[in-house]
């Protein structure tokens, strides 16, 4: 009899991602898994975003890294609650799980967030492999790495609803082309939402923070109706 | 008692790499095994490098990649040998084993060749946990990653001997601290050769290709002494 390792590991975490996202509608905090390639501009995205929502939305964040507290450091100057995974111990995996996640929730004051993001790990592959229990997959592709990252890395593009097409202030200098790139995608995921933007000057994040409030919102209407019903 | 699967499967694979080191050693080929984040520039450097020295060596390439022949067919336009390697089937790994790398090289005239470059997954993680049977280990960090890689992800920066900077033409619209990304290269790994280089236009190559061809010499050299003495 021929046993599929592979196949049961990702039961058991798929298991314990349905658990983690109940964990985020039972204080309906509308939690985003934000993947991308090392240098792809996560952090910098997240800072962004929180700069331009914060006096209006209550977010938190959960920092993946194999090593370090680099990102987590920067995040926290902007004072709002954040939670720190590193994978070193756990042998310097290249994704994050579903129990790291809930068990990083769980130090956060989670009924006071609108909003949490977990910063996946720098990689393109692995972490595409894992449901870490957000309700939303989101992509970041900055310009630099190329138009044929969707066709390459295509399972990362499949499992994520919205993809930042990030750095949209380097096209100038780069020879990418963006039309080329938009095609790639479709042909991997013609469902994915795609929003250009640059994190350092901040262009084109009024789309993307439209999606995001749309998104809150749901996730907060969608409780009430399930109190109402109990 | 405790079984540590994955330590037994890493010494596997060790064992393969040295019978596919020999592999390359018996046809005095010298073999780079390159990594980097998706998008660094790896096909780029690649491609820039065998343009520069295809009048006065043999090179071959191994392209390894999860999905698609992209990158193989753009290497094929330069005329040389060149085998693809694609993790998919394998479960869509995003690193390269040493005994695909053997398989590929196997379809290669080996005898004929001075150097050959392992492309491996675009991935600064698990690449760097498997020896592909490659004499060297090379990593391309692109500028606009940023300098906190190395620090990040130490294990690829340990692991190899040589560092290329690319993409140094976008120096100038990015707000890249050079100094800073080569203190913590130094932090992680003091023994590291770095170069700085440009794929683009070809800039700094001539550091980078003295380094290749030096290594070439030391496999040729080493190899003549081996049959000196038997």
């Amino acid at each position: 009899m021929e046993i599929n390792i592979l196949k049961k590991v990702l039961s058991a975490n798929d298991a314990v991602a349905e658990t983690t996202r109940e964990l985020f509608s039972e204080n309906k905090v509308f939690a985003v898994n934000l993947m991308g390639s090392p240098g792809s501009g996560k952090t910098t995205l997240i800072e962004k975003t929180i700069e331009i929502m914060k006096d209006k939305f209550s977010v938190g964040v959960i920092e993946g890294d194999i090593f370090s507290t680099l990102d987590a450091e920067r995040i926290s100057k902007l004072n709002i609650p954040i939670a720190q995974i590193n994978t070193g111990p756990f042998g310097g995996d290249c994704h994050l799980e579903a129990g790291w996640v809930k068990e990083a929730a769980l130090t956060l004051e989670l009924s006071k967030l609108d909003l949490i993001f977990i910063e996946n790990v720098g990689n393109l592959v692995c972490p595409a492999e894992f449901d870490t229990g957000a309700d939303k997959n989101v992509v970041v592709l900055s310009l630099p790495e190329g138009e044929d990252k969707p066709i390459k890395y295509p399972l990362m593009f499949r499992t994520s609803e919205v993809m930042l097409i990030n750095k949209l202030d380097l096209l100038k200098v780069l020879k990418v082309d963006i039309t080329h790139l938009l095609k790639n995608a479709e042909k991997v995921n013609p469902a994915l939402s795609i929003f250009q933007v640059s994190a350092a000057t901040g262009d084109g994040f009024d789309l993307w923070n439209e999606w995001l409030i749309k998104e809150m919102g749901k996730k907060r209407d969608k409780k009430s109706q399930i109190f109402f019903k109990t």
